[in-house]
């Protein structure tokens, strides 16, 4: 058996980045960002008034001095003289700071009659002015690899960038096998249950930036796997889910290779989880889960959404995983690391009683995978765990 | 100055939830499940191996003891008969337990020749079986408003849900005001910057469920704002961003209310925000953002993307925020909430030195929101504060 850890790499060592594709910024919000980009300005462009006020000389600042008002400064329409000795520009947010002008004074701490203005309250010693260029310069970089969030969507428009190269997304090919799998909507026979592997995991890896295709249910056959398997063609990515064990009537493996693939075989010491097969297929990986649910969905998580991740050219980084305090005991852990499905209650985590693999009543009620590792002693309530966000 | 929690308050009441409308468990996941649903049928639906091995009577098994193999058992395929005394049957993982049986005995401890089996080691005491409904029984809800995750989408499947009642998703119309502004791509005058609220903001949005559309910039102008209010026909929220607050050049809400708001206007004590401008608008909220792009979007992930849960209809649940120690000491806050930008050193939470409203180069790096409650005492390092996830 391999550690979690050992199964992750060899698996990431199956797939590389993807192409590049250029998109417009409205449309990359998740995707990630393929090569560095610089800003194409200072923001802000010019010293700009953080305030609505008056925009003054702060040599000639203090309480009771006046002004005359000579002009005006407002957002996109700047004061086009300069400020001399006693004058003042009633200035708005975001307008940039006159020529001759070295404070914004508020207009709350200003009395004004006419043109006059006079400073009726102690305008303090903050100058209300960003500088220019404050947010960031000319030539600051975004720098990729990086999955791009609505922060950094919004400061990539200020940098002026209309379009940004960003990787393409994975196509992972989904397939279930089982002469046991009808799809729902179906009525199945009295020894057969409705897939669901397939319908979780393409959420799952969605979620994480695939674009997934759902292959047709395969029956236990060789001839149902090899068609099954024409169809993942142009996929980067094939997963197939049951049928990839040992029993007598997995013929996942057997198919697959018959067709191409290098296999490798991992036992990996982890719950739920168990077997994976994987290897290079073609020009494409192939990975294939559990079928058991749970299984099935904690490996995605754990070994397909990295790949997933690697193909967008994201580095590889083992999860991070924070700590949080136990809600309850857990008895000590054998030589498999456990994900268990957990739950807070408060801002501590309950791992559920039941953690049968089948059970994915508890997966769906799960807000964390609680780690407990391989050959862990007991851990008493209040003991932080490590754990992983569902 | 009211609470953030009573401008919360204040801003869903503005909105209730939208249509439900039905789609394919497979389009489902991130939408919201109006209707509670039920099971259609039991899981597993009959008593299932969870292994690979022999199905005989638990009564006869022992250590030693032999049996003869009647027949075979796989998943999708039962064995027909009903398994007698000193009888067993080849099973594998997911397969119906036929009549009679009670006990499988895993693979590893048998000793097969022919159609014989020796048990060659202790069999242990777990059954090996899952029992009918032990997953879920018919009739067992996933109970609305739900978000569906791709744990709830592989549950919902192995319901035989084939379809499903969601609300659609809210949409709304993201209208940019100022002179100032330009699209990216453009060519800025010399006052003028790039629009990035919008940009960020779609993102925010879209990433909680909206359908977002993005109106042309509207001119510091009633003309202007009001052609653009016309293209926000159809939405069923108007957030407006920038020109919403007192400043001479703010034109928004006058327009807005000679279009038919009925406006509300509050001043939230937190930083970054200040003032909201909202309201009924027709058939339709709106709400006036900020301009200042922290501002924006900190108020979005407070108080707009609220709004698009309860339209999705979502319970009115505010944010649960966790707790984690502080990398730095804070010193004591004034009347204002402060949402300050942070990221993580470890397991603590470091806010930025510079937290002025104006820096997206900030919020892009943020991890997280630190709640510096109003009139908080100085916090020290390690003490434990409040934080949502960006």
């Amino acid at each position: 058996m391999i550690s979690v850890a050992d199964a992750r790499a060899a698996l990431l060592d199956l797939v590389k980045p993807l192409d590049v594709e250029t998109l417009r910024l409205a449309d990359t919000a998740g995707r990630v960002l393929a090569t560095s980009v610089s800003a194409r300005r200072d923001q802000p462009p010019f010293d700009a008034s953080a305030m609505d006020g008056y925009a003054v000389n702060a040599a000639e600042v203090e309480q009771h001095a006046m002004f005359k008002v000579v002009g005006e400064a407002a957002a996109g329409h700047g004061f086009q003289g300069r400020v001399g000795a006693g004058q003042a520009v009633r200035i708005f947010t975001g307008a940039p700071v006159p020529q001759g002008a070295s404070f914004v004074v508020i207009q709350e701490d200003v009395h004004r009659k006419g043109d006059l203005i006079t400073l009726s309250n102690d305008p303090g010693t903050n100058s209300n002015i960003r500088a220019r260029g404050c947010d960031f310069a000319v030539g600051q970089t975004v720098t990729a690899p990086r999955r791009l969030s609505p922060a950094d969507v919004a400061l990539l428009a200020a940098m002026n960038i209309a379009e940004l190269p960003v990787r393409r997304r994975p196509v992972v090919a989904l397939l279930s096998t089982g002469d046991e799998l009808v799809m729902p909507g179906q009525t199945p026979g009295p020894d057969q249950i409705i897939v669901s592997n397939t319908f979780g995991l393409k959420a799952l890896l969605e979620q994480h930036g695939a674009e997934v295709r759902v292959l047709p249910i395969a029956r236990d056959t060789d001839s149902a796997l090899r068609t099954a398997f024409t169809l993942a063609e142009g996929a980067d990515l094939v997963v197939t889910i049951g049928g990839a064990s040992v029993g007598d009537h997995d013929l996942v493996a057997g198919v697959a290779q018959s067709l191409g693939l290098e296999r490798s075989f991992y036992k990996v010491a982890m719950r739920p989880g168990k077997p994976l097969m994987a290897g290079r297929f073609g020009p494409r990986a192939m990975v294939g889960l559990p079928g058991n649910p749970v299984s099935a969905m904690v490996c995605g998580r754990l070994f397909v959404v990295p790949m997933v991740e690697a193909m967008l050219g994201l580095p590889d980084q083992p999860d991070r995983l924070k700590r949080a305090p136990l809600a309850i005991a857990l008895p000590r852990n054998g030589p498999r690391a456990h994900y268990m499905r957990a739950m807070w209650t408060g801002d501590r985590l309950t791992p559920f009683d039941n953690q049968d693999s089948s059970l994915l009543s508890v997966l769906a009620q799960a807000e964390a995978l609680v780690l407990h590792p391989p050959n862990a002693p007991a851990a008493a309530v209040d003991d932080l765990v490590e754990y992983l966000t569902l």
